[in-house]
């Protein structure tokens, strides 16, 4: 565990019995340093996750199919892109399947909500991130009624099952829900209405949303609820401190790595013959 | 231009009337800077270019259909993998399109050898990597008459058709072919070799390709000769030198983001009006 934590970030924000409406999302939960100790790990704790990325991709290079798979979900603002840029952003971009999911597109709509999943899972071997995903389809969907409710409310046990078996294939799951308070949500707003060049990360679109704050805030609870299983745990972050979510996924990743035992794969022709012909080459 | 450079790398390491065979592998054309200095630059224009990057991003997500493609190609050691991770890994990964291109797949293998090119070209805004490419097709397969010369010889002018089409619609090209000496290349299979941690990187087949060094260096002549065109030119990076070869990678791109002459999206939404809504929201 690193210094700092007084538990393992695994656990500590692990969303079992969470009431998301009561969330301090500016707590720090199980980390006891403040940001500039936050940061100084963060900087020393990315060159671990590196390190841990490179033999997953080695071992992928050498057949093996595991992966780990990054889930992020939240509202506007809480912080997913930042979590892409300087969190996946610290490994090697060949073992990275990134994948963004917006509105479903007109062909994507006409299928099943997971085939635009089941299309961007990570190959063996690669850190996979989804920049929102298929809890989009109980999140935005149930808020929104863009179906009826007889349509999303079976969705949470698909769910399970989906996910039961991308774990038997090898995929580790790494689910994150950030939050940031309304308060946090408007200051982040109005930063890219007063900065040009944050003009194109606003739409208006997202304070309309905030109306609808109580109504996400259910669907995030249900989603944790219901969808939160032993083989694929929610973690709920408290993201109103940039450093501090950076910090978490970190932590999250790592232990999803450690998990894996993950060796350097093993020579798969004889080291002493090939530097022989190496020699005379 | 950045300082120690005497002249723009677009314009030294451009592939004009260069004779491969010849090419001196350890220098650093354009460059008067040693390592120490060449490190210290890198980092420095590392951020520029992240910078630059994050500007054609938005400028995608705002609708323009304007990407970049770096193409990269080089035998076996010559650090294509030390571009992509440390280069291309000093940008957002949301922004970047990676696909590399190996023996091609039996799905691949029934179609046009540019099908699974076509396939992987850069979005919008973003930056797409290219770790091998099309040229494969005129390298690997000439040198080991995978087809007969029948078949290959028309690429040359099909690729440059091929190419002049993604200009037309707005990709900008950076094709860099990086060669180290066949000295260096060994030094670098033997630490692969006595390395476990670099087991993993080694195939048996690196060393019989040595064989063909001069085949190669034959068709990469005709490569760079043919290939080279106004609107898509070839770069030749001496690549002994990783920090060379990553500072001019950098540059190279640098280069083709600034000839976008990018700016910030503008707002499209009354800033005034939305800043009142937030305050009401």
């Amino acid at each position: 565990m690193a210094k700092y934590w007084s538990r393992p970030a695994a656990e500590a924000l692990k969303a079992d019995g969470l009431r998301i409406a009561d969330l301090d999302t500016s707590a720090t939960p199980g980390f006891s340093g403040d940001k500039a100790m936050g940061l100084g790990l963060l900087a020393e704790r990315a060159t671990l996750l590196s390190g841990l990325q490179e033999k997953l991709y080695a071992n992928g290079r050498s057949g093996d199919k595991r992966s780990v798979l990054l889930v992020l979900q939240g509202m506007d603002t809480a912080g997913k892109g930042g979590i892409v840029r300087h969190v996946i952003g610290s490994v090697d971009p060949q073992g990275v399947d990134h994948a963004a999911f917006s509105v479903p597109t007109p062909e994507e709509k006409r299928h099943h909500y997971l085939w635009r999943i089941r299309k961007a899972l990570p190959r063996g071997g690669q850190l996979g991130v989804f920049d929102r995903s298929h809890y989009e389809d109980v999140l935005v969907v149930r808020v929104h009624n863009l179906v009826p409710p007889a349509e999303w409310e079976p969705r949470y046990d698909e769910i399970n099952a989906f996910e039961r078996e991308l774990v038997d294939e090898g995929i580790t799951l790494v689910k994150v829900a950030m939050f940031v308070s309304l308060d946090e949500q408007k200051r982040r707003l109005r930063q890219r209405l007063e900065r040009p060049d944050k003009y194109w990360k606003f739409n208006p679109a997202d304070i309309d949303e905030r109306a609808y704050w109580p109504a996400y805030q259910d669907a995030y609870q249900a989603m944790v609820d219901r969808t939160s299983t032993a083989y694929a745990p929610w973690h709920v972050i408290p993201a109103d401190r940039k450093w501090f979510s950076r910090l978490a996924v970190t932590e999250l990743l790592i232990d999803a790595l450690e998990t894996l035992k993950l060796d350097w794969p093993s020579a798969k022709f004889d080291v002493e013959e090939e530097l022989r012909r190496l020699d005379k080459a």
